[in-house]
C-alpha cells in the first residue's frame, strides 16, 4: 500500500519537526509493505503575510484530492489583532470535517514517578465556540461583543461514538499485553458544564450518554465530570482516567492540562480525525523562542505520525513508532532541552530511528 | 462598627461549614471593635424542591436592604435536567452585581514541598457564557443548541481594574513583611483565547491592557497567556504567578486547577465582590458523599470569611483569621480527612479559634 501524505510545516519549529515526521515514515521497515509519497503544502502566519491568506485553497484541494493523510506542524499567532487573519488549523479541521481531535497523554515506564498515566482526550473538533461567529456592538456603555457557542446532537453523537470506539480499542491493546495496566474495563468520562449551560452542554451530555448506551459499548463504563472538577481531578488523580470526551474548547484546555502532567508539551501528539482521513499534529505551538536553533523536541511529531497511521488503519506501523519513541525516552540518553537533556532534534530523531 | 451578615448555607456540607464561619466572626478579639449580627437566609436545591425557586426574592431583598456582607455555602446540582431549576449562586452574583470573583490560592510555610505558591485568580463574575442565554432548534439532522458568550468593555474594564488594585495591595502586604516573598514587583496575567475568539476575547484582552495601563498601575508588570497555555503553565510553574485575571468561564476552570495545586479544594476560599458588598464562598461544592458526617473541612469557609472582611475594609480582622488558619495548617495536628487527618469540622474549628 502506498499512502500519500501532505506535509504542512506551518510556522516556527513546525519547519523543524515536520521533516522529522517525514523521515520516520521513510525509515519504517520494508517488512511492513508500506510506501509513502509526499507533497509539501503551505499554511500559517508566514503564508498569510506573503499571500494574504493563512490557508490557501490549493492546500485544501490537494489534501482532499490527492492525500490519504497529512502532518501539520504549528502556527504562530500574531501578537495583536491583524485584520483578515484567522487560524488555518481551525479552518482546516472544519473544511475537511476532521471532527475528532484525539490527544493521548501517557507516561512511559521510565518516566513516571507516581502511578502511570495513560489517558486520551477526545475533543470535538468542528463546533462549540470554534464556529467563530462573533459580532460587536457599540452601546452607550462601550463595546459589547458576542460569540456563539454551538453544540449539535450530530457532532456530539459522533464524537461520543468515536470516544467509545477508542476506549474499546485501547482495551483490546491492554488485553493483548497483559500486565501492562491495572485497568479492568474501558471507561469514558463525559465532560461538560451543564449545571450552567443546560441547553448546549446539556445536549452534549445527554447525547453522549445516549451514544455510549449503544449495545456495542456495553462493556464501557461511563462517567461524567463537570469541566472545572475535571481539571481538578485530572491533576489530583490522572491515573484514574482512560478516555475523556469533551466539547471543543474544554478539550483544548484539558489537553494542555494533561500535557503538563507528563512533563513537556513536546511529548504530546494529536490527530485530527475524519472519516477516512487523519492529520497528525504535535500539541505544542510554533515556539518562537527556540525557532531555528535545531533543538525542538520531535517526539510529539513522531507520536503524531503514529497516531495518524493508527487512524489510517496501519496499527502495526504505529506500534513500531510508539515502541521506538518509548525506547528513546526510557533510555534517556538523547533527550532534547525541554526534557532536561542536551540533544538536538536530529540526535533525538536518529536515536528513535535506530530503534525502529 | 457593627456588620450585618447574611448566612446562606445552601445544600449539603454548606450547612456544616457556614456555622463555622459564623463562629469565627463571633470569636474575633474584642480589641478589634467589630460586632456582628446575623440573618439566616434560604437558597439552594433543597429550597427549590420545597418552594419552586432556588433563590427566593426574600433572600435577595434582605441582602440588599439589611446586610453588609454574606457567607454562602454550596449548592447541589440535580443529576439530571430539572425544569425551572437554575443555580442560585450564579443568579445572586448577577442580581447583586458582584462583578469580581476573587480566589486566592496559597501554600502555607509548612505545606509547600516545592516553591511556595501565592496567587489569586480574579474572575469576572457577571457575563461570558454565564449570561445563560440559550436556545435549541430542531433541524433535519437533530437538535442544535446555541449559547451566547457575551464580553463587554465595561465588565472587562472593571474586573481588570480590581485585578490591578489587588496586585498593588498584595505588593503592599509583601513590603510590610519583608522576607516572606521573592517577588519584587506586582504582576497581572491576562488570560483569554483571542487567537480563536478575536472579537469577544479580543475585547477582553484589549480592554484589560488599557485598564492596566493606567498611571496608578505603572508599577504593575502586565503579561498575557492564552487560556490553554495558562492551564499548562499553572501546573508547570505556579510559583511564577501573582494575579491572574480572566473572563468568567476560564476563571472558573483556572481556579479549580489552582486549587488542585494546594492539595484540597477544602482549603480554597473565594469572595464575590461588588461595590461595597462581598459574599464569602468556599470553592468546594456541597459534597453529598460526606454530608452529615461532621467531617467537612471548614478552612475554605474560614478563609472566605477573612476575604469577605478584607473587601469590607476590615483588613486587621482578616489578617487575624488568616494567621490562625495558617497556624492550624502548619501545626498539622487537627486536620480534616481531605487533608489526610482525622479531625472533625468542630475540632478543626476549635483549633483555629484557639489561635485567634
Ligand atoms: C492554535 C489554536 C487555534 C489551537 C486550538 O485552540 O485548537 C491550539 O491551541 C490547539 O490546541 O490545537
Ligand atoms: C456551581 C457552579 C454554578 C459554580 C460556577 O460555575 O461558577 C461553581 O463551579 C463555582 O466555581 O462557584
Amino acid at each position: 500500500r502506498t499512502l500519500r501524505i501532505g506535509l504542512i510545516p506551518g510556522d516556527g519549529i513546525g519547519r523543524e519537526v515536520i521533516p522529522a515526521g517525514r523521515r520516520i515514515l521513510e525509515s519504517l521497515p520494508s517488512s511492513l509493505n508500506l510506501n509513502f509519497s509526499f507533497v509539501d503544502l503551505e499554511a500559517g502566519y508566514d503564508t498569510f503575510k506573503a499571500t494574504g491568506t493563512a490557508l490557501p485553497d490549493k492546500t485544501v484541494d490537494i489534501l482532499k484530492k490527492e492525500c490519504d493523510g497529512a502532518l501539520f506542524g504549528a502556527v504562530s499567532s500574531p501578537s495583536t489583532k491583524v485584520a483578515g487573519y484567522s487560524s488555518p488549523i481551525v479552518a482546516l479541521r472544519k473544511k475537511l470535517d476532521l471532527y475528532a481531535n484525539v490527544r493521548p497523554v501517557k507516561t512511559t515506564a521510565g518516566s513516571s514517578n507516581g502511578n502511570p498515566i495513560d489517558l486520551v482526550i477526545v475533543r470535538e473538533n468542528t463546533e462549540d465556540l470554534y464556529v467563530k461567529e462573533e459580532q460587536t456592538k457599540e452601546t452607550p456603555e462601550g463595546k459589547v461583543a458576542e460569540a456563539i457557542k454551538r453544540i449539535s446532537e450530530r457532532a456530539s453523537s459522533r464524537i461520543s461514538t468515536i470516544a467509545g470506539e477508542i476506549a474499546l480499542r485501547r482495551q483490546n491493546i491492554r488485553t493483548a499485553a497483559p500486565g501492562t495496566s491495572n485497568r479492568t474495563s474501558p471507561m469514558v468520562t463525559i465532560t461538560h458544564k451543564s449545571n450552567v449551560l443546560s441547553q448546549t452542554d446539556g445536549l452534549f451530555r445527554e447525547t453522549a450518554r445516549k451514544a455510549l448506551a449503544a449495545q456495542k459499548f456495553s462493556s464501557v463504563h461511563v462517567e461524567e465530570q463537570i469541566v472545572d472538577s475535571m481539571v481538578y481531578k485530572l491533576f489530583r488523580q490522572p491515573e484514574y482516567y482512560d478516555v475523556i470526551v469533551a466539547p471543543n474548547l474544554y478539550g483544548d484546555i484539558l489537553s494542555d492540562g494533561a500535557a503538563a502532567l507528563v512533563g513537556s508539551l513536546g511529548l504530546v501528539p494529536s490527530a485530527n480525525v475524519g472519516d477516512g482521513f487523519a492529520i497528525g499534529e504535535p500539541c505544542h505551538g510554533s515556539a518562537p523562542d527556540i525557532e531555528g536553533k535545531g533543538i525542538a523536541n520531535p517526539i510529539a511529531t513522531l507520536r503524531s505520525v503514529a497516531l495518524m497511521l493508527e487512524f489510517l488503519g496501519e496499527e502495526n506501523a504505529a506500534a513500531k513508532i510508539y515502541a521506538a519513541v518509548d525506547g528513546n525516552l526510557d533510555d534517556a540518553k538523547f533527550l532534547s532541552p525541554d526534557m532536561g537533556g542536551e540533544a538536538t532534534t536530529e540526535e533525538v530523531l536518529n536515536d528513535v530511528l535506530k530503534r525502529l
